[in-house]
């Protein structure tokens, strides 16, 4: 039996709160600090392991977690999820998207069929369709073969998908599966879409039309310049895009598209890259197989989820210890801090995955938390960060927990050795060193070169960024965020929020304003 | 006589401290919110202007801030800066970024030399060099014209200069003085330099190595992987890249360069996209003439930052107001949110120089101070945001001021009507309703759609994304820095915090390492 409490109700909250704080500067020095880095470290999939020996954690907090993680009923209300419980329940609906990449429980049945099975379909439907772009049995009017996929989509329709696609780019060219360059329109901006059409061979491009809904007023207006400028180029635009949609919107049926693969209400945008939205750009950009290796991925990092052990599911422990950085430390950002440029990206769709998600101020009941929930989330590729905002994570008045991400090997095989190292032992060697820089610290008598330390971080270190690698960590990333919303008891699958600019931005377009509202639309000359 | 006092000595600020709160909610509502949206605004140079109206401040509130500018002396602190007083405390060294586009007070000398003319020397001397690349004068071994060039550079040798560059290609298309497109490798990540090399054509390439000392390791190990690339396509090194670096660097009269150009060590990193730094790449870019028209706009905003009326001062304003959310009414972050996709990598480029700058913890004494000091700046271009991490904005537990920035005309021309409105009128419709909603909000029974409202936001209006425009809202944030650093007492313009990590990074590279270090060092098998 599931109960869903807020947080400062849990006997095991009270509990961590009144726990005793870990120095981590006196944890992390000298061999205590070495047994603790090859203490505790938790297994993820394809080969990735999650680290958190620099977090402000010991033996005695870990176990207040585990028992926090048993209380919260954390695998329980995972579980309910997978089975198909209406665990979205502001919009009253399922929340489905591990099932895009794997079976964890019962069988779904959802409008009347087995959701498991339709998401396959899609995914089948899709390789189909790419194998023939790829084959030139689908080709442009004059017979030709398309050379760039575009999407447009805005918010998940974009972030997720663009952060994967320029994750595996050099992987694919370097691996003999890159099939075709991808970019993205997403703002409403004009100068977004006039800038990547001016870029491209449009009569040689498929634009991927990504809207849930049929109804999302940026990309539909997208759309029409792009059907402008293909109109302008002579062409057809209805032989040049397909749409991602939902099965009952206008999109769904339309003649306007070469073809339509169906997502549902059960994937939210921001949960949305390993269904068709970041399917059919990224398998035709890199093939089916390599999309398939992806989803592989997520899939076997799913798996680990489902461990009722906190301590020994690494999404669930991620999940915890930042729950405890976030309302008993009290420290409101975090940072997350890939060091590989293929996840230059990666940020920015955390960035929405966990503010869009946990940003909430009730609980699942509407009813006003008395705690913090989701933290401001940051982040840049290292080491460009270290010469960028790193000063203030080190110097700074105000601790932020960092998320350092790190891999062996780079994409591609070319490197050059400079002062006796390579490039990519020189990344290496920068994050390694700064996790004990945070960490530990430096004492100076100098105050202004002084480094006070016991600044907490983990690290997710992998051999490389590849298909399968990247499809757990997305995978891990998208359920630590899901458990940190059964922690607060928030409903980290709806976004009500969003909702009253757009419903303000109608009135200005129709001049129905008033007030304030009214003279900054005359500043603007709309 | 200037004196230098920390935060909490000033009297105004325990006024400050003291001070009526506002109800953000109640004056922005009806007529109210109108007069107020007419009153509180500060024109900016080049049409830009500052408006402040959705701020908590009020009359009473704006006067206190005002004698805290003044009693921070923040004007004198100012002229003390730009008349060539030793400001940087921390490294001995004046600040001297204002002088490279234009002359604000006396004459300016060091190492022998009238620093203006220095400054205005280099920019003559990258214009005549980017004349004859543009004409031919200078070309490859081949006698062909260089079609691309690359800045190799790291921190404010890349964020600024690829901001402003991103911020204006499409200006220079539209305005025919786009003369050639630009890249940038940063990252010491060799698939970084990889990515880059692979798309472009290096017999065609002019490569721009960006480092003040000569021996930046990132960008020195960048250099040597694009030299092996040149000599492998069998090309000579020294006729594809130039240098800007300082007079005493190693790099200064090397023959492995075309050309150097000057900059010094009274121009910060973050504070350099006016200098050498951001003219070569932008003069070869778009033409000498393109970035003299930024230089012209920055040194305007620069002279209305030398106002000692807080409140006619449009970036010493902005400046007192983030002071007191960040100290007094407890905000810990700030987002930075362009509705303009021109502008979307500025919030990475103001990232840098505003963590960078005053995340300190000691004042310019080396003292501990005893409050917060620069906040967590984060932002990613509107309406994008808005499908993202908004709903945290919105709808969180932590009230996040924000920064917005709108123009009434796109760069482009080209725009498309859907449903009644344009794409730019949409964009802008957006920002304004955007404002409304986070200051007012709008009750709900269901708490779930519930909108406290109350979250204080400004917003920078303009007619368009122009290089004289981009100069003005560079200097505007340069110099809010530079007097939130002038309130906090600390010194903005070293960088100690950085240091740390470099200096472990190579222990690491040494195998000189024990403890917590070497094991994360055999971890990531360095």
């Amino acid at each position: 039996m599931i109960t869903w409490k807020n947080l400062d109700t849990l006997t095991a909250y009270q509990e961590l709160a009144n726990a005793k704080k870990v120095n981590l500067k006196e944890a992390m020095t000298g061999e205590n600090g070495a047994d603790r880095v090859k203490k505790y470290s938790v297994p993820m999939a394809e080969g990735l392991t999650y680290h958190f020996a620099a977090k402000q954690v010991d033996d005695n907090i870990l176990a207040v977690l585990k028992k926090l993680a048993e209380e919260a009923q954390l695998t329980e209300k995972f579980a309910a999820l997978y089975n198909g419980e209406v665990i979205n329940t502001g919009e009253k609906r399922l929340v489905l998207h591990q099932l895009t990449r794997g079976q964890l429980g019962d069988k779904v049945m959802a409008d009347g069929v087995d959701k498991r099975a339709f998401y396959v379909e899609q995914q089948q439907k899709i390789a189909e369709f790419a194998r023939k772009v790829h084959n030139g049995e689908i080709t442009n009017a004059a017979g030709e073969k398309f050379t760039t996929v575009v999407q447009i989509g805005i918010g998940g329709s974009d972030l997720g998908p663009r952060a994967m696609y320029l994750a595996l780019e050099n992987w694919a060219k370097k691996h003999d599966t890159f099939k075709m360059e991808a970019k993205f329109i997403s703002n409403v901006d004009p100068d977004d879409a006039a800038a990547v059409l001016y870029g491209i061979d449009v009569a040689h491009a498929i634009f991927v039309l990504v809207s849930k809904s049929g109804t999302t007023l940026e990309t539909l207006t997208n759309e029409a310049f792009v059907k402008d400028a293909l109109k302008n180029a002579g062409l057809d635009p209805s032989r040049h895009m397909i749409a991602v949609t939902s099965e009952t919107s206008p999109l769904a049926k339309s003649d306007d598209y070469l073809a339509a693969f169906f997502m549902d209400d059960y994937i939210g945008g921001r949960y949305s890259s390993t269904s068709a939205v970041g399917g059919a750009v990224l398998s035709l950009a890199f093939g089916p197989e390599t999309f398939a290796q992806f989803l592989d991925g997520a899939a076997e990092e799913d798996k680990l989820s489902a461990n009722a052990d906190a301590l020994q599911n690494p999404a669930m422990l991620d999940a915890l210890i930042g729950v405890y950085e976030r309302n008993v430390l009290g420290y409101p950002s975090t940072a997350v801090l890939p060091y590989s440029q293929a996840l230059s990206r990666f940020p920015a769709h955390l960035q929405q995955l966990d503010m869009e998600s946990n940003g909430k101020s009730v609980n699942r009941f509407g009813e006003p938390v008395d705690y913090v929930t989701g933290p401001v989330i940051f982040g840049e590729p290292g080491t460009n960060g270290q010469h960028s905002f790193y000063q203030l994570l080190h110097q700074g008045t105000d601790i932020v927990p960092l998320q350092f991400v790190g891999y062996r090997n780079n994409q591609m095989d070319t490197d050059v050795e400079i002062q006796g190292s390579t490039s990519q032992q020189k990344l290496c060697a920068n994050v390694a060193a700064q996790i004990i820089a945070f960490a530990c610290g430096k004492e100076d008598d100098n105050r202004n070169k002084n480094f006070e330390g016991g600044r907490p971080s983990s690290i997710i270190i992998g051999d490389q960024v590849n298909p399968g690698s990247l499809g757990a960590l997305l995978a891990h990333f998208e359920n630590k965020v899901m458990f940190q919303g059964f922690l607060w008891n928030v409903n980290s699958f709806d976004q009500e929020g969003v909702q009253l600019g757009k419903v303000l931005a109608k009135r200005v377009l129709a001049h129905e304003t008033d007030g304030a509202l009214k003279v900054f639309s005359d500043l603007l000359n709309i």
